[in-house]
């Protein structure tokens, strides 16, 4: 599935909720999902652990279409296939 | 770009450092990512957002990468074009 996709399915599903509840609270919500995934990374349930991971995806997703951020775009932009440190397709950026 | 690639081409780039780094403290920098992005959103400048998007999804799917799990298989059985909680494809969950 593409990343615009994935936001277009979120907005699909959840975009009349998430724009009433707004960019900031929808931001606590990611975090707050950042942090359940800190929490599965610990409890070593591969279930639960893949769980937060969509879950933080699909907030991400939330909390774009909120603001009007094309993540696929953002990515691409940022990410064209190498470090936008260091510019290399293998980071050798010193730390 | 699928979200498969997108964490592909972040293994190529960066698996070597984040391997390294272990899941931890990927974590932790995702946790920072968030809150950056957080300072972005009230900062009004949209390149500076698109720009923290980026980051979120690129350690997201770094870590995914150090715990091996595949970010899009995971956001496909959980989002599989509805809810997870009421089921339906335009959410009614009450909050």
């Amino acid at each position: 599935m593409r990343i615009r996709e994935a936001q277009g399915m979120m907005r699909a599903i959840y975009y009349h909720k998430d724009s009433r509840r707004g960019a900031k609270r929808t931001w606590e919500w990611l975090l707050e999902e950042v942090r359940e995934l800190g929490d599965a990374l610990q409890s070593g349930d591969e279930r639960a652990l893949a769980s937060e991971f969509a879950d933080v995806l699909a907030w991400l997703a939330s909390l774009a279409n909120v603001v009007g951020v094309d993540l696929e775009e953002a990515f691409l932009t940022k990410y064209p296939g190498r470090c936008p440190k260091c510019g290399r397709a293998v980071c050798a950026c010193p730390t």
